[in-house]
């Protein structure tokens, strides 16, 4: 049983001008979109732009034991999750596997 | 029809150490390993640890037209691909589809 990369998030300065850029270049649903960041959608996994500030760049895993790695906060769409680094610095987001709602 | 994100590239000092760090705390499978990268399997997607100056950290997008975003080089392993920036100097590699073997 392997762990599920929720999303990935990658950082941009402007917003509309990356979902221009990808929704051109490769073929994705545009989940969401503000001004300050956006979400794709690709066949098995989902890419955020984000303003670095905003949001951090990161990569996201959906855990059973995501509270093993700290207190968990809960997000306005409902998942729960706590940010950590890895051992070389890379920011990950823990999401609680029982916090989404199936795709 | 989505694309499909083949693997993701985040930069590590250590891959040793980065390979430890996933193993211990997440559940993945380690698909290769050497001193200048390694590559993790998770349920939808690959993760590549990778020293940069060795490999650059980028996200990987499969595209049926690889070769309208340039000259495809050809990596030992058979796949064909291109390194690009988006509009954000993020680092893509677009691989062609047709060069990968089924999952």
């Amino acid at each position: 049983m392997k762990d599920h990369i929720h999303h990935l998030a990658i950082p941009t300065t402007n917003v509309a001008e990356s979902v221009t850029w990808y929704t051109t270049h490769t073929q994705c649903t545009v989940e969401y979109q503000d001004e300050t960041w956006a979400l794709l959608g690709y066949e098995n996994i989902q890419l955020a732009l984000v303003i670095p500030g905003q949001h951090p760049p990161h990569l996201a895993i959906v855990r059973d034991n995501a509270e093993q790695f700290g207190p968990l906060v809960t997000h306005r769409d409902g998942t729960r999750s706590i940010y950590v680094k890895d051992n070389a610095g890379n920011q990950l987001e823990i999401m609680a596997a029982d916090s989404l709602t199936p795709a």
